[in-house]
């Protein structure tokens, strides 16, 4: 079955060479993420993601979460992978050292949080939605709630959920429903029901903090009258013991493509007489607590991506060394392995560019929000915080859908043996189809991609980064080699296509809003592509004086090959893209609605 | 639950302006194939595909084939739904009249099977394997053979099944092992582990012909040695009647991603002491039958594609016809159904105008066919025939790659609902992607197109299908209009790119085989992209002259809409794929294995 390795080097090199970890253990508060700490961190992160979480990803896919009187079981070993997991003290990594965390970096917590969805996406929800929760509290909870809350949270000994959807209201939660009606004592009692609640319910935890999107009595009618709850599974009494069962229940779970290790809950609130909550921050000012979360948990759904992809790569490439079939193409006295196949090795190369395409741009975003969040200068928060805003929505679109393809064609790589689930790799695409779609699907991205990050703002932010990639693009220049002058055409080329597709929508947004929004997600895509060749560029621009400081390491040569595959075979498609921006709308909506 | 209603209208558009129906059945032989008579066949299927067929599909999904003690037992209602299948004569609709067929077009045919593919994949494959056993016997099996077999198999009274692949065998036949030994009365002894056999056993049948390749004791090594035998589940007696079982089993089923219905076989011959066969055609010509029924089970594949992303279109566009979710992004005063928003707009345009392109593309390949076959004129034929040839490996590898892409598209336009197994849409995507691995994967489709039919004559065939898209685009030049200048000019970019990708693989296939080889998938994907895109440019042509002709049906502006969405968002991705045809064989390789 398969096995996991973290990619330690590629990570390393971009937390050095790209993302400036340095610079960012020099941010206030972050001064104890030195080099020797970080990797010692990634290193004891990759034998626990590998050893413990990696295992279980195939078992409990297999397996699958149960739903039984109201309540969750997991599968085969989780329980057990939990209690390691906290117990090692991974839960708290980048949470508030006040209530228990350690404080690192985002950037560090990124190459963690990628190891963890690697060897195991379904597990790695319940951190994830857990931290949702905690970044709720520490943004806007009471001192009454951080106090009993965040620290058990912050050790992982409870989980939190994160309660949104109801059937009626998607995408668009200004329909929710759920009520959230006022006791006199300061405590409200909720009903209602929630769908699609990850981790909803388990058995992993003593305790579960949901915290719940509700309406008050009085509330204005759409998203200005949402607010948010807390509502915990057990009540929690004064001394911080464990109380009464609450009204919440998970009334079942979900049959779905994949991450079935992972229930996905329909919540019940109050059918037996009103579970009973308090309010997180203020009336009716829910939703901007969601849309704050939601930038971190968008980028944490990016990385999943990411995690997939290459769990889907290492898969494909072991299997692509070890089975022989087919003689070389150029002539071979037997059969050969299908890693000798030019187009598995096309594929593979797909899978190993984009992988690295992905990491270098998402872990430098990471490195973004560590300034934003911890820089002394004041512009220079603003500056980066404005970078996060604007690719946040890309991290989230374009590497799930990356993701996807890659697991597609992992699935290839190993013909019909990639058919069949004993051997995993249809597992990887099962599991990656629901990154595209869970907080916020790759089409809400992208038309706050446009609409909010640069139509809004005239393309200011993106104007820099433009003028950012054009630096790179001069680097490139003075290398020598045919490789490089591949890169820096691709490069070039890519970055044209983006300022034109970029200036198209900042021109027509207002005047033709349907038009443009056609383009939202080939744009997105498009950004995505030469934001991810950017910084594949500027890693080929570290290689190149790598080796001519004498550095020998074949990893350097291989990444300016990986570059320039990168260059030729996806870069190469920016062109297209923007003409689909430039010229897809009317076509798009020319079809009455009967006719489709 | 899904429902699926043949696209009547199209198929009838495609056959009777694009595929030239009225000239096939000019032809001798298929005089039978009037108007009236395929407009009757083609309704008559639909209601049976929707009907009988369709409803099976979830639950066939859900169900699976199940394994017991050596034999299969179909899903609840797939053995009756069969029996009137065969009832209704649908199995014989393209076999030869002389054993109980029908002896309609290939052209006919296709459209029939576009809709039990459509309506329900798993069983489709039934017919399909009998199909495939059929042109066999009908090609090179003995009269005994024939008067025997073809008759049960041709009524469906009978089923067929293809055993090609052994563990070590997959794309490599010349690695085959199973052994057939004499027993000097004219029959062998067949002992070998065939896999992945569709409906190797099944109960929806009285008996199933296995057509098994194998080795003789003395034959050559490699693809040169190989033998064709027929080895029924049943012996049959000289007056017809069953006779033994034979010592062919299905030892297990394989637990696949999707097409939970059609059962995967491992299949053991000769473990009780050898299975009875009897040669089909010549010693060690094994072989070079199979590669000429390759031909039509490659274009059946193909048509798997257009087939579920017909299906999948259906279901997503009924979802976003019925689900209100958000505002329009130009104001609303109420949320609106999701069809109205553009992106999912642009996804349902993406699936309806692929699917026409694939349509119009496969089903002019399937004419050329019958021309290949019928046509009084030898030259005709052999021209025909070179553009089948040419053109299979297309179908074969664009339409299932497209076919894939839409029900992921399918997926993503239902959001959260396409993760949820009851939705259907999820299936879709699960049965779609055995489509580009089956009957040789795409890789080996691409392989064929450029070496076989592109480099080894020089792209003789395709310089004369480029000089008919040229005279279609000429065609476009006459026409007025926004809409046909952007069509003009996307079809002139594609042929444009389809030409220099084609006289780069020309001119360096022979000097860097490996390196041109990268670019075989772009290639097929560029050629696809571009035939089917010169198909939609001719049916806008068609379209036109109607509406000039004072025609008012809405089909026909809706056509010519689709073919510009087609021009502006898949047609432009033309360039960038030939890109990477020239430019990127050398990235590909430039890594040490060990490096990836």
């Amino acid at each position: 079955m398969s096995n996991y390795s973290a990619p330690l080097k590629d990570m390393q090199f971009v937390l050095r060479e790209l993302a400036g970890i340095e610079r960012v253990a020099q941010l206030p508060g972050y001064e104890e993420a030195t080099a020797d700490v970080v990797e010692a961190i990634l290193e004891e992160a990759a034998r626990f993601a590998s050893g413990v979480l990696a295992p279980l990803n195939f078992s409990g896919d297999q397996e699958g979460a149960k739903w039984h009187d109201k309540s969750v079981t997991m599968p085969a070993g989780f329980k057990e992978a939990y209690a390691q997991f906290i117990e090692a003290g991974w839960n708290g990594l980048a949470s508030e050292p006040e209530f228990g965390g350690q404080g690192l970096p985002k950037l560090v917590a990124a190459a963690v949080q990628e190891m963890w969805k690697s060897a195991n996406m379904a597990f790695s929800l319940c951190p994830l939605l857990t931290l949702g929760a905690i970044e709720a509290l520490q943004l806007v909870g009471t001192p009454e709630q951080k106090a009993a809350y965040l620290p058990n949270m912050i050790s992982g000994k409870w989980t939190g959920t994160m309660n949104l959807t109801e059937p009626q209201a998607g995408s668009d939660l200004a329909a929710i429903r759920s009520r959230a009606v006022p006791q006199g004592d300061g405590t409200y009692k909720i009903f209602g029901q929630k769908i699609f609640i990850t981790y909803g319910d388990h058995d992993m935890a003593e305790n579960t903090a949901h915290l719940v999107l509700a309406r008050t009595p009085d509330a204005p009618e759409g998203v200005k009258g949402i607010s948010l709850f807390l509502v915990p599974k057990f009540l929690v009494n004064p001394d911080g013991s464990l109380g009464a069962r609450n009204d919440a229940w998970c009334v079942s779970i979900e049959h779905k493509l994949g991450i079935h290790a992972s229930p996905t809950c329909v919540m019940a609130f109050g059918d037996g007489g009103g579970a009973l909550g308090t309010l997180v921050g203020q009336e009716n000012a829910g939703l901007k607590y969601m849309f704050i979360m939601m930038n971190a948990a968008r980028f944490a759904v990016g990385l999943e991506g990411l995690a997939i992809g290459e769990r889907a790569y290492q898969l494909a490439l072991a299997y692509a060394r070890e089975r022989v079939q087919g003689r070389a193409i150029e002539g071979s006295t037997g059969p050969v392995t299908i890693v000798h196949h030019p187009d598995v090795r096309r594929m593979l190369m797909l899978m190993k560019s984009q992988i690295e395409a992905m990491r270098a741009f998402s872990y430098t975003v990471a490195a973004a929000h560590d300034a934003a969040a911890h820089h002394p200068d004041a512009d220079e928060r603003k500056r980066s915080q404005a970078y996060v805003d604007l690719m946040i929505p890309v991290v989230k679109g374009w590497l799930t859908e990356t993701g996807n393809e890659l697991a597609y064609l992992g699935v290839q790589v190993h013909g019909g043996m990639g058919f069949i689930e004993e051997t995993g790799a249809a597992q990887h695409l099962r599991d990656a189809r629901i990154t595209t779609i869970y907080e916020g699907t790759t089409g809400i991205q992208a038309n706050d991609l446009i609409g909010r990050k640069i139509a809004r703002e005239g393309g200011a932010t993106l104007q820099g980064v433009i003028a950012l990639m054009r630096q790179t693009e001069a680097e490139l220049a003075k290398q020598g080699g045919a490789e490089f002058a591949a890169i820096r055409a691709a490069l070039g080329q890519g970055i044209a296509a983006v300022t034109q597709a970029a200036e198209y929508i900042v021109a027509n947004y207002a005047g033709d809003i349907r038009g443009v929004s056609v383009g939202a997600v080939p744009f997105l895509k498009l950004m995505g592509i030469v934001a991810g060749g950017w910084q594949m560029a500027r890693a080929a621009l570290v290689a190149q004086a790598k080796i001519a400081g004498g550095d020998a390491d074949p990893f350097y040569p291989a990444k300016i090959s990986t570059t320039r595959f990168y260059a030729d075979h996806v870069l190469s498609t920016a062109p297209g893209l923007a003409h689909a921006v430039v010229n897809g709308g009317g076509g798009a909506m020319a079809l009455a609605e009967e006719m489709l």
